[in-house]
């Protein structure tokens, strides 16, 4: 399976990309951070998942700090952030909950921050992070218009949304919305349930998959529906020939026709790779199913 | 705020309408009626909501017979009917069981019905109560045709219809549905949850809200969900140095970008002016959304 | 009522449609089958309904066994077969699970093998059985086109798809789908709740309706529903004077605006007599919404 795919004419994304939503976590230096992007790129993964409010409002920031140590790597990359979330953390001292906002003049300068973070003078690809129960497309339309025009941003799309969501979103922009990231994993099958799958095939959206690895959980089975699904991919990781259940993971999201672009939010370099070398992994139709079939808990109808 | 809005090029409405579905209770007479209907008007409301079958099909007759009063008053007001719902009360004594009509012959009845009751030659909106399970659009097309051509009705809508529904039906009309009308109420996210909202604002759809404060219950807080909202009222009045909740509650419904027209039932002129005074409120973001986490018990995801 | 109905500019089918997927249980030799079918015939019902997996892929073949005494009569009548379920019986070793695929390949496979088991060269009508959660729509447009082009099957469509599915299977293709075969009984209001309905009147779909007698429940009522359900039926067979409830279950779904094609899976000659003779049965406005409120267990709203 090639490691690139094509969101539309002007943007194709590498097929496993790099999320940076815990990079505060990984307690690495600039010069470590540095290390590890160039390695990632060297597994051929050249798209980069950030956000504005990640680590609360620090990742973007010391992502920038590690790329300007090799600025030149920016024309191997592509950049990805997202906005609309207002976190209620000493970031926003006047905020008592937290809200979303999608005014014009909010994502504008959101994305703007993201720009002087990232120490980059545009992003590939800039989200809508949530549907907001208070939004006006109009107002997105326009942020999103001064973004293309200014250079500052090339593609948009969003995060989490339903198939009406972005149907009502997209009628106000002249671009195509290049993409919906949305939570896609063994364990998370939402998006088929609500049809978002369907509505992708049908307007051809490839959708990024954020916590493809179900947070981790399944590798330490509780439930009991975690245990059919340890089990399951025992047994097909055993039938593949292979060790790694998190290979079948994200072997099982490449497998389906949508085009699915898993973000794998590691720091071990052995971990990214093994979503890479899941690129050559060709489940059986049946096997495929046997991990749905675990998931639902029950045959098919 | 401005107090119109134009629903299409045809039909302009009052942002804040009066509906008349407990007009019986009120227990006035013609000449009370009148004056409460000219001092309606003397606030900028000029648009009346009523359905044939509201007050067991008698309170568009007697609106109507104020309105003979003053029968010039008729030019400054728009008329809004409904029909579809039978009841099985003394009015229908063949019916068994409360049914929906939507044959062409019935709703034209019923629409004529209306404007004799009223005591006009003309509605200026006729909406279809509610979606039925038994329902030919064809049928509804015709009636809609010749009461449009026949000058009787100058522009249709329907009532607590779902996204799907108002597309069939928008499907088989040449002329696009002018509103639909949806409960919206700081207690009801009812269309929120079934993405109604995101529908109207793809097809720039402004819907009426009936039943905008949610029936008085909030008044009178006995769940939790109602003292919760209770609560965080009064706390965004107090912000706002106001005394009545009821303005806050509309305010809400008025500050959605998607263009909300709320229904105000009372007979009380100072009631009903707190509505139009709610139009010169502007809620902070903050604000809406503390109010939506009330309603919802739960904050962002 | 008419007993045919056009599905498409190509595609007329007879509003009753006899069903094959208990076949096997009626221990039939291929004379008595066959005479079956011409007594079918003779009631008008000109459309036959299987699938590939019927009687564990054996039902077309005996079917095919004994159309082959007399096969002037295909002239005379509608094939409709189904493909993309895959059984984990001895039919399948190879499976330890039921599974769905819908690759071009298999569905060229499994149309021409119902081709050769029903010993005919065309099928009038080829549905994919169920919606699948793997499913990639060029594939299947593939099929269509091969299948089309080379003459064996002259019309497609689906079965139990929601209209997202079918909204986004349709966009891949050149040819309208022709229906889409869900269940549909007054004791399953499934497709009134997810809006089916409403779409194929959006789309003027006529739905063949399996199961329309509920699997013959209704007739010993065990559940508080069912009896409710049985004894409206019997008071609405009352008062048309008829004795069979199952007539009335047929003249429910007749009467459907929609234009619903009911299934029948009978052997026996004058139960299926029984649902051709519903076509002449009209029920009232209040009977059909007696039967629908009875089957909701509550008023309308």
């Amino acid at each position: 399976m090639k490691n690139t795919l094509a969101l539309n004419d002007n943007l194709s994304l590498s097929r496993i990309i790099h999320g940076y939503w815990r990079l505060r976590d990984w307690n690495l230096s600039d010069p470590e951070l540095l290390k590890l992007i160039e390695q990632v790129l060297e597994l051929g993964i050249t798209s980069f998942d950030h956000a504005d409010i990640y680590g609360n409002y620090t990742c973007e920031e010391f992502f920038g700090r590690a790329l300007a140590l090799k600025p030149e790597l920016r024309e191997q990359m592509q950049l990805i952030s997202k906005c609309g979330i207002r976190l209620s953390t000493d970031f926003n001292p006047e905020l008592e909950v937290k809200i979303y906002e999608y005014s014009s003049e909010y994502i504008i300068k959101q994305a703007e921050a993201s720009l002087k973070n990232l120490g980059t003078d545009r992003l590939d690809l800039l989200l809508l992070h949530r549907p907001a129960p208070f939004f006006d497309p109009e107002e997105v339309a326009k942020a999103f218009d001064h973004l293309k025009q200014s250079g500052k941003v090339f593609n948009f799309g969003v995060s989490n949304f339903t198939p009406m969501q972005f149907d009502s979103l997209q009628s106000y922009l002249d671009m195509p919305l290049a993409t919906n990231q949305v939570e896609l994993s063994i364990a998370c099958l939402e998006h088929w349930e609500n049809e978002n799958i369907e509505f992708f095939q049908k307007h051809k959206i490839k959708p990024m998959a954020w916590s493809p690895l179900a947070g981790g959980k399944i590798f330490k089975p509780e439930s009991q529906r975690e245990h059919r699904l340890h089990s399951v991919l025992k047994e097909v990781a055993a039938e593949l020939g292979i060790e790694a259940i998190d290979q079948v993971m994200y072997a099982w999201l490449l497998k389906h026709p949508v085009g699915i672009l898993p973000i794998v939010g590691s720091k071990h370099i052995d971990r990214i790779k093994s979503a890479v070398d899941a690129l050559e992994i060709d489940l059986s139709l049946q096997q495929w199913y046997k991990i749905w079939i675990a998931s639902k808990g029950e045959d098919l109808p």
